[in-house]
């Protein structure tokens, strides 16, 4: 998607703070934490939102999980604890129409979720 | 995990509102909603949290992002939005200890994440 903000930082095009990035996913600082920790998970393939997951692409999310303890452990935080979350849509407060997994950690999060 | 509570709703042991469930994945009601719509998406297999998952087990995660959107779908959410949620540890705020996934919607969420 040539006018999607996170396909322009897959492609290198929008600088960020990378802590993380393979064949198929990118982890990086949020640019506005909302935590002392605060990165975001994403694929590289563009899907819009956790609503365009289905049977053909679905190998990305578990790949996704199973680096997000790796990013976690590397940030300091797995032990203490943090939290993931994706919003879809407008209700949900998704700004980036690219799913993006936010990884939140380093204070105790509040239990309301929004 | 004979003393999970999540577990016993698995096994039948503890009652649930169900909404959706297939060999590896159950979604009911929380019986303490914080939104019009705050389901969880759990898999059957006992996983403590998001910290467990590895590639030995992440196929049930995929899995669980393939049924959320028809999930979200019966449930009303998925034109307006929603949010998905996982706390793993204390700083998290996971009260369970078997993983879950939060399906918040019915209303705006708020931004702030916790």
């Amino acid at each position: 998607m040539s006018d999607c903000l996170f396909c322009k930082i897959v492609k290198g095009e929008i600088p960020c703070s990378l802590v993380y990035q393979d064949d198929a996913v990118m982890a990086f600082k949020d640019i506005n934490p909302l935590a002392p920790t605060h990165l975001l998970v994403i694929p590289k393939q563009h899907l819009a939102s956790a609503l365009d997951i289905n049977a053909h692409n679905s190998a990305v999310i578990a790949h996704m999980f199973e680096v997000i303890p790796q990013i976690a452990k590397e940030a300091g935080i797995a032990e203490k604890g943090f939290r993931i979350v994706t919003n879809i849509g407008k209700d949900g407060g998704q700004i980036v129409q690219h799913l993006h997994f936010h990884i939140l950690g380093g204070r105790h999060l509040e239990p309301s979720l929004g």
